[in-house]
């Protein structure tokens, strides 16, 4: 952390700072520029409160030179992260392809869309017993029944679930059926849920807020972590931009960057980015090509009569023909599918 | 609503869209243009799911006439809200002023800045007890310890307490304890929540989430109003734009808006919005006179050892001096605080 | 500006580096933290590029410690600007009113409402003659003529006046006619334009592009200034955002902030910045009461026959109200108007 | 165009707007809704100002049902365009790939970049001779000299030489020397330099604005395509976000989207996008696979050297290796490179 002083900071002023500053076991290394005076901090900067120090009137700012995570960052761990899911990974030369309708309907709907996301080559089923719409008036979800149904898909096809979580109280009875905990970008900063999911063993996909920087993504995922639970698995779905043309707008340097900065893995997530059916196979073989770890992907049997965002949803058959082309992209950057 | 279907869409798809449409009772004008043909929906249009229709791959767009939130909404309640808090109100002519430390930090503490901020004329004591940090590893708040000397401060002064909650298990406790329960930015759309605080009688203030648009803001109202509670107060605190020098930037404009769009009031948070203290008195003589119902500043004895967000805080004399500009104000504007 | 190393960055390569600035004429303190090397420079960094740094790969990052602009900052320029324009004045006590039609429309019209305004109370009359606009179909302004019916108008009136210019040809001829020659969003990085302008000795009135950091505003300044010109008026008309409520989002922070950097007056645009004619009055008020030393407010005599804009222009009646209200506003700030 | 008008707006206000329309040659549609009266115009709306009909103070909103653009439009020229430049194309199967530095600053440098990229497979030369830079302190291009060492390596080596326009008065010696003529980012609304590029015939690759929708974007390249240039070649090179760990954002959905709505090619430049030389390959990847029609690449022989850029290009020999991945991931998507 460096402190850079207003030009004409009084010498009590930084005398000040310097003296809480060694107090909480850091040294300092001065230089003046000039116009600035530049105090630089050495040692574990995590004690120390920024905006305590920009309080003082005679700071201009505060630069923070090292990420503040720990547990989620590369440096400490340099190593990729592989999360292992029933016979499945996430993280490793394989693309995780998670594929299943935005929300369970009823058994038939969601059994058969099992059967064939899986026939395409998926190998996980997604799914939302529990949804997040903006308007009180809209399709809430299936709830605990349509959790039910979720492991009855996952009984007839092998394939484990992903499902997203909206409440603490049910963090239980997710741990017990779901195999990928899923927390939507709406979440990203519901900091008690985060804790609780923590003192898991599941997998959690969380995904990245509309407007969250890279660096806010991994401090929800490092809530996550510093609970106990490291199985977290990170998702662009889009950020919120000016353009209104697409829903949100696909972010695909997330993955390079997030993958610097981190050991966890990036999954993509381009039918809620985009938001319009005829944008998901293009930005899924962008995905693929730019190093993704794995994709969701909303597929449905009649998206026209799907209880929600049947917009952007796939039907089987477009999702098998996208499944075959994504090998071949997948091919060409050195993994499988 | 009204659906614009692709130029050359077929006779039998938009016959089949007419036949769903009519099936849920609406009525149907149609219109062709010279590439486009247009169905306009009248009647209850909330039973329609927009994505549904757009799932279908000869429509082009869907536009929405009618605003979805109808208990928030202006036009079905044209006279302003009042909300009454203990003596005071929200919405009137007196401005509301909501004053204190960000972070509840100890007895002696909090006490002494709710006798400040009265004494300076604010009529509400805002502090935190419970606190969303980006950082699993920065000072979390003092939990139901801070509640109970919010407590404290609130009968050594009479002044009605304002905090924020982060928890559905906490409602009940919130309900019992606090005067006004404030949702913060980051759980604007936690539909959990919300649900929860619309089962209760409390007056809520909800903060504009980081990059929610109007209408989204408003539908989060609506969860809220459509649980039955309609003691809902609205608090623009900046939205995340690609400017990073103020921590958010402060959309003034959301006043005259909301206002407009709905009955409910319409708080300013300048000392989140900016970020920075010295912004903080601007920002609220203009958010007086832009027509705010009320404003939410954060003051603190020693802003420099503040265990959090020192940086915006203002000494109680600076807030002193502040409330007497803003009182010429608001007399400018028609308004007395 | 403050050079850091990547965690393991060899010697070799900090040693490369550290010789390039010297050689630049620069000092040189180190610092070690845990992971990082910092280098941090002492001098003239304006000779230093740091794209060029940044290059190497054992850099992890390059961070700015000094304002790159000289000529707009206020650190060598401690007092507020004051810019003389006829017998009217920018940035002194006294705000400064810019009134008029967003086009020049006929002589009759521009006559009549420069006439009007001056009645109100406005110090400048401004009429665009060169219009940019989005749609090359769309009407592009009455081009020269135009400027003839302004100077017939200042000749009418006593009014000095502000019209855009689009094109770096009709820079002489604007310095010969015009009394604040105005920059739109849209060419605040002509950067040719600017040099243009920036040989000539009249005052020109820089808006603020649609997303333009306040660094890279005052860097345009900079540019003009750098010239020789140093008579900018900065203003502030909106900036993009997710949010398309408003045509665009102001940001009213801009006057305190800008201020602070800058010893330049800061003048508001409210009527670009909403689009939404009953916007105006609220923001107006606003951007009185946060410190604008100036305004610049679209009137027309009859906005649903406009020829441009009408949707946010005020009626001659409206704007006379207005300046009423502002006034009262001004005098509460300690100004007049 | 649609037009809403609010609820219970006089039918006189309805009467007037209506003769209005009729009078410029348009047929009307009327709906009654619950709350609104909707009047629908069938025509050529391209005559109607959207902003007149917005003035008058009974109409609630207008919505636009055709794009404005008319050339540009996919609509009436179903067909992809291919623009010949020399013995190259963009826009059919080959991927064009134009490759140099940011800046050209010597002969032999230039020379031996052109030779370097050209035996890596580039087919075009990119460099810049005038360069538009943030402060006017840093290095602005070598400017006509510049020009005349592109011309010498188009010699060289036969490629075609890409390099950015910033002045109009240059537009007769770019056509006289250059094969296609950029327009950088923050010139995409300079309205007067398009019109005058519309006048050549020389093809011109038109950059994205910082925050340009996709609407705008094809609206500048219709200005060009108006006054009858129809070689535009659009450009994605990201655009300003939140985020700022990446310069910008790059949005990869531009390219199904421009291609969805226009028949003109879209090329992709992933080293402004992201800013970072690490980046680039994968977002060069992502390019290919998402279907763009070529790449715009910076590569410097000596990056910590380059006289602006330099963190963003590549050596030659990364390039090289990028080439030979790039092309089996075009030939997974049906094309060559």
């Amino acid at each position: 952390m460096i402190i850079i002083m207003k030009p004409n900071a009084s010498k009590e002023s930084i005398e000040r700072i310097k003296e809480d500053i060694v107090e909480k076991g850091l040294t300092i290394h001065e230089s003046y520029g000039e116009q600035y005076c530049i105090i630089g901090l050495v040692g574990d900067t995590s004690k120390i409160d920024a905006s305590q120090i920009e309080a003082n009137e005679e700071v201009e700012k505060i630069i923070k030179v090292q990420e503040p995570y720990k547990k989620a960052n590369r440096l400490f761990h340099p190593l990729n992260s592989i999360i292992q899911v029933g016979n499945e990974t996430i993280g490793g030369d394989k693309i995780a392809v998670m594929a299943g309708p935005c929300s369970v309907e009823s058994e038939e709907q969601i059994i058969q869309l099992a059967k064939d996301v899986k026939k395409s080559g998926a190998g996980f089923l997604r799914g939302g017993a529990f949804k997040p719409r903006t308007s009180p008036y809209s399709f809430q979800g299936m709830g605990l029944d349509g959790l039910g149904l979720l492991k009855k898909a996952r009984e007839a096809t092998g394939l484990p679930i992903v499902t997203e979580i909206m409440s603490p109280y049910l963090v239980e009875k997710f741990v017990e059926d779901v195999d990928v905990i899923q927390v939507g970008a709406r979440n990203m900063q519901n900091f008690d849920l985060l804790k609780e999911l923590g003192k898991t063993k599941t997998p959690i996909l969380l995904k990245r807020g509309l407007s969250a920087t890279f660096e806010e993504f991994l401090m929800s995922a490092e809530y996550i972590m510093s609970e106990g639970n490291e199985n977290v698995i990170l998702c662009e779905r889009g950020i919120r931009t000016f353009e209104t043309y697409t829903r949100n707008t696909l972010d695909l340097s997330a993955v390079p960057v997030l993958k610097k900065l981190s050991h966890l893995p990036v999954v993509i997530d381009p039918s809620h980015a985009g938001g319009l059916w005829w944008l998901v196979e293009s930005l899924a073989k962008a995905a693929v090509a730019v190093g993704a770890d794995g994709l969701m992907i909303e597929v449905h049997n009649n998206p026209a009569k799907a209880l929600s965002d049947g917009a952007q949803s796939l039907k089987p058959e477009k999702f098998d023909s996208l499944m075959k082309n994504l090998s071949v992209i997948a091919g060409a950057v050195g993994r499988s599918i």
